[in-house]
């Protein structure tokens, strides 16, 4: 390590800090012997704490406790997924363990966060903030600050909020500027000194999304109609516009909650995606980009989600349809059954393979876990107003 | 339980017996407390032993012998990720765990097999069978015998040979019958009575393998020339012929080792394949199954992979061209590199993310870890004889 590298690692030493690790933990103590391959979090949001779940019995195993504001938490996971890293609305990035529940390392690593990324390589977690607008990127082992990417200036001269953040190959996180309006790349392949490069996106890109093969990254844009598309095959080419008219200017609706573009579904070579303040779904073809057409559902829908053979869509609504799950055909392109879960459903999460589909009802207290192929349910648990649920198999996939 | 299957069962418990759980065991011992998403297993082919392995280190955690004839051997894993089955070519399936190294159960399932397969919810582990040619379905837990599929006989009045055996969503399996010349799905949603349907395939299929959705099931065939396809969504539709051309009765070199299926890439919209008898690698549109065009390598390819990006198909040679890796770049289809690993490449493992690529060099006795990136050596260690090299990572993929 050079001498400016081991001065930085110093200088972020010394603002790395691990809170205490007194958090509650209820359920199993002690070290757990068992594989970690069907192992979840679900996010109990009014709590600040977490159940561990496992899917193929499927169970609840602990509850862990102390990981303050939940209330629009994400979660990746470590190379070996044994441990879960959650970042809070609060700034705060904990890392829990789930072999023997509770908190390994916690660090208040912003003021304000929506969510963050691991690395292709698992060394890296890498957390996007609103404030201050940012990126930072930590040690997966200890959580010590290994780099951070201020963003640039938005029209107010604040650095910008960054949005969509996604793990690319080759330890490259893509992520948008809403504020600056642009597309970035930042390359951690000497972790301490990141380049990043930028490109002018179009008005206030509100989140993003990589696709499977970590190949093409996209941005949904609130100011503008339309979506941007990066290649990172060519990144010389710069930034696309496509799917004008899907975004926010042509809106008939009030936007009772900003859709998810991590609810974006690709199936085969169909993309399946919100239409923001309309009750619809829209299909667009992979290969070119464009409108194949759209689905009419029961409500403005927030996650869109495909089962992982792609046969069918599953999609959840903003209030008030947020009671209902519909179930779209992804070859007729027609809604094919409508479940009742409960009160607010927040999240599904399929496992694996596609056998089993969790759903958070939040003001019901529950998760139901459905068969996924023939939509009967075949449990359900309690929890604390649910909200997220995620499955270890993400640390296998880009852009989860 | 009705009284026919309880017959069923008893009788299967009659056949169904337990090795002594004698075999060998080097390295670990006890209870390991460990993440199991980044484990996986090295076939020693020659010593009828396997190496546990972890890639996030990498390391060798532990060999586990006493697995008898492993020539040809193939491995699933359990659904938790912490047990691995190994098919060995003998016909014994073998169970062994991960964390604490050893064997858990072991049959001798059949006299000749050649692979298996896991069932989408975990539960079934289904061998494919030369002598007597057919499956037979273990439970995952004890791998008591729960049910067996006969095959129709070939033109010789026995069992035709089982080939290509592949999970598809909702507790089923394809696969083809080398000498009855068909393609056969058994529905395992009641898993001690198995519903089959065939259809006419095409002369001699030699191998199958279904795409990443689960979707399509495509089998090579050996006496015509062409690719037998089957879209799981429309059985109705019967086998299609695609591909004409690609097959045997085209071959202008004597074919020195039979290319696997499973070796087959999809990376976006094109699949990779090994052209038989040739020192090609033939590119197909995976809308319309065209051929879009070859590209030229160092010998006959064996094994045709791609990077979990997509960007880079690795090949690996029959003899005598075996010592050698070439990396095609998917866009271009160009060879953009060739590597030396050592003698006798047999396989080659993605971890989940593409960072790392591990290659098997029989007659070195050693494995090689590639950056899958930069195409340099980051380790290598010892092994006897390697062959196949199985991430637990393909027990959340369809078809692995």
């Amino acid at each position: 390590m050079d001498r400016r590298a081991f001065a930085r690692r110093l200088s972020s030493a010394a603002r790395w800090f691990v809170f205490a690790l007194s958090a509650g933990v209820v359920g199993l103590s002690g070290a757990q012997e068992r594989g970690t391959g069907d192992l979840g979090v679900v996010i109990e949001r009014a709590s600040g704490s977490v159940l561990i779940v496992a899917h193929t019995t499927p169970e609840v195993l602990a509850r862990v406790e102390g990981l303050g504001d939940l209330s629009h938490a994400s979660v990746v996971f470590s190379r070996d997924q044994r441990f879960a890293y959650i970042f809070g609305r609060d700034g705060a990035l904990t890392k829990i363990d789930l072999l023997r529940p509770g908190i390994v390392a916690r660090v208040q690593q912003a003021g304000n966060s929506i969510g963050g990324a691991i690395s292709q390589d698992g060394r890296l977690v890498v957390a996007q903030n609103y404030e201050p607008g940012g990126i930072v990127a930590f040690d997966a082992d200890d959580l010590h600050r290994v780099a951070e990417v201020p963003a640039k200036a938005g029209p107010d001269g604040k650095a910008s909020k960054v949005v969509g953040l996604a793990d690319l190959p080759g330890q490259r996180f893509a992520y948008a500027l809403f504020d600056a309006g642009e597309i970035c790349v930042s390359d951690f392949s000497v972790p301490d000194t990141p380049r990043t490069e930028c490109a002018s996106a179009g008005r206030q890109p509100y989140d993003g999304l990589v696709t499977p093969d970590g190949r093409f990254y996209l941005a949904g844009l609130f100011g503008e109609d339309g979506v941007a598309l990066w290649d990172s095959w060519h990144p010389e080419a710069g930034v696309r516009r496509i799917l004008d008219g899907y975004g926010r200017g042509e809106a008939l609706l009030p936007v009772y909650k900003m859709p998810h573009l991590r609810g974006w579904a690709q199936a085969g070579e169909r993309l399946f995606l919100p239409a923001i303040g309309r009750h619809e779904v829209l299909v667009v073809d992979r290969r070119d980009w464009r409108e194949l057409g759209r689905v009419a559902v029961a409500g403005q829908p927030v996650f869109v989600m495909a089962r992982p053979d792609g046969r069918e869509i599953w999609v959840n609504f903003a209030f008030p349809d947020n009671g209902r799950v519909q179930v779209i055909d992804a070859e007729t392109l027609t809604v094919r059954d409508t479940l009742v879960p409960g009160q607010a459903v927040l999240h599904m999460e399929f496992t694996p393979k596609g056998d089993q589909v969790w759903v958070s009802c939040r003001d019901d207290d529950r998760v139901v876990v459905y068969d996924a192929l023939t939509h009967q349910e075949r449990n359900r648990f309690a929890a604390r107003s649910p909200s997220g649920i995620f499955f270890t198999h993400r640390a296998t996939r880009f852009g989860m």
